[in-house]
């Protein structure tokens, strides 16, 4: 039996909590939400991240604070007019906590024309724009997790099927896409908590994820926090593991940054690696996203442009600081130094390359359609038909 | 035009000097080895690591000692039976600075052998004796070196010769075999030397090679002071780099620990990583090693045990501490905190990974002889026949 599925936003009624994901991995603190001021600050200060979590904080934030005393206190909720403009002003505030981020503006979009029409209605009271608005944006993160859950039933629905070992079945993740990086339960690490849940799983393997260690930090996280068997790998261990394990590994599951028409995946550097080895090894490649991030404008993955983001983000590292003695051998239980009398856990960057060097960091990598085995979305799975190298991602979309 | 060869052991009768490899590659130190006590701490204290490195420190320490006034004056040589006790008794000396290491066991042993054989002779005097020693302790670095040349002119010949591309032919190399790991020179790094010196390579890529990073912090340290045009990636880019550029990288070149009968061989983890995406995309992948490191006893990879090592390589990480403020966006030329008057540099090590996670860190893989297309030795390039997946290792270092 596994244990409770990771919550990184706990919402109910009223009530918002969030995870501190800047002292992630170290540190589990759940921050309470409980004005526009906080929402702001916990989205602008990255202590939320990842881009349908930053949405639904910002959404929730406000149904929040609509049922707070003092807000109603205010009067500004007591004529439909009133609560309308008073809706449409905070979300404006909480659009400018990260004013690049798409999800957050057009579910601010989508939240302000329901109110709007809402409070178009003659008869309309202040309580029914507030009401309106609760309905949409729990509902934001009801659908999020509900698509998640799908993709994770599905997903571990084809693995099972096409899974021709025995009763260990291992599956092998990149980067985070789990509880973390979305509204909750994850994609592709929705698919391993599927799996774990049916009692299918025997063992997850995490890739670091190099350059920013999303794996080593925050899916291994995930995963010791939900008590699934786990080990963790450097990305250059994946094939050595594979080779070692012909009969065990029963996938490898990746999420994606954005889906082309065709297929062709954009994802976090070291996925087309990874997808390389499992065409070596003949096991499958599987992709996981909720259909939003299916592209059906961009043909192929030719027209994906991959940033480049800077060196340093190779060439040095931040964490607490080990008090070196601690250190076991078989273990990685350090301890960590601290400062102000215990209280604070001292952090530090590191350089961890040679001055001078020239770096090449390109954040995402495009895998190509043929070396994907199937993309699993809410709506089911995406196969291809035989002997064709790519998906037909808009038919499948247009029929489901 | 390039810069000089890197020098990890600088030698001339009488002079021994090395890198302090402990402050690399955030420091460059020459520290003097005049004395059998130095050579011996140097070796303890890693000051100096790679097993052919280990055993030219410690005899060309020796070496310095006997020419040493100090020693000549003690009169201990100055009878071949006295000259020859001195030398047995300080290599048994320097033999217990790394009780573990076979390459240095089997140096003093050839030594040992060496000065015996000349003190046994009637007429010999103490100085017939040392000049032995000085003739057998010098040909071992000459020896080492001159192997590596000839490791990096046949590779090079090699790659000029399969290479159908242009002008701008790049290379990717993994971990560190270079000066650093050798006597001098290098294996893969040897044939990137060679390539640079003939001004044929325009670019050279190394992997970061975790979990050690022996390729951000050694691997780019060689390529810097050489100025070698160079940049670094981490492992999982490899894939993404060969994508980019389908018509400019004409080789993965790596080095070897052991390698088989058949030609299957074992290296760094992430080798055989390698070695996949290299035949996906259909660019030679080269293994450059002494045909010491062939292993004739051993038929195939499937009898070469490999070592796990400690979770804690993984999940935590040393280096100097940076100046976080001094942080530039685009590069890498970090400022180090600094103590004790900005005298000393701060080192510190943090935690990567989240506690309680499981790891498994091999430290090795083997790469099956039918992903590899050479194997470059200093007696000449070994092939497969056609149509045969295997190398025959054997009937090639027999001719040879």
């Amino acid at each position: 039996m596994t244990g409770a599925t990771l919550q990184a936003i706990r919402y109910q009624r009223g009530s918002l909590e969030i995870i501190d994901q800047l002292l992630l991995p170290h540190e589990t603190l759940y921050i309470p939400i409980s004005t526009l001021a906080l929402g702001h600050d916990a989205i602008k200060t990255m202590k939320v991240r990842g881009a349908p979590a930053i949405a639904i904080v910002a959404a929730l934030t406000l149904a929040v604070v609509l049922v707070d005393s003092t807000t109603i206190a205010s009067g500004r909720l007591s004529t439909a007019q009133g609560a309308v403009a008073f809706i449409e002003e905070s979300l404006e505030f909480l659009k400018t906590s990260r004013p690049t981020a798409v999800n957050l503006f057009d579910a601010a979009h989508k939240l302000a024309k329901g109110v709007r029409a809402a409070g178009a209605v003659a008869s309309a009271s202040g309580q029914d724009v507030v009401n309106k608005y609760l309905e949409l944006s729990e509902k934001m993160l009801e659908e999020d997790v509900k698509d998640n859950m799908n993709i994770g039933r599905f997903g571990a629905e084809y693995i099972l099927k096409v899974w021709k070992g025995g009763d260990d079945l291992r599956v092998i993740t990149h980067c985070n896409t789990g509880s973390l990086a979305t509204a909750g339960y994850g994609t592709a690490l929705g698919i391993i908590r599927a799996l774990a849940g049916q009692q299918k799983l025997t063992h997850a393997y995490c890739t670091e994820t190099r350059p920013y260690n999303q794996g080593s930090r925050l899916t291994a996280y995930e995963l010791v926090y939900e008590k699934i068997p786990s080990t963790l790998i450097t990305d250059s261990m994946a094939s050595a593991l594979l080779a070692q394990n012909p009969d065990k590994i029963a996938a490898i599951v990746v999420g994606a940054d954005r889906v082309a028409a065709n297929g062709d995946t954009a994802n976090k550097i070291g996925t087309y690696q990874l997808a390389i080895t499992a065409r070596y090894h003949n096991i499958p490649f599987i992709v996981a996203a909720p259909s939003t991030s299916v592209d059906l404008n961009i043909a192929s993955g030719k027209e994906i442009h991959i940033e480049v983001r800077p060196a340093v983000e190779v060439t040095t590292l931040r964490g607490p600081v080990v008090e070196v003695e601690s250190i076991p051998k078989g273990s990685n239980d350090v301890v960590f130094k601290t400062s102000n009398n215990g209280q604070d856990v001292v952090a530090e960057t590191i350089a961890v390359a040679a001055r001078g060097i020239g770096v090449w960091n390109p954040s995402f990598d495009v895998t190509p359609a043929e070396l994907i085995s199937a993309v699993v979305t809410e709506k089911g799975v995406v196969l291809k038909e035989d002997g064709v190298q790519q998906f037909d991602m808009k038919a499948f979309l247009t029929s489901h």
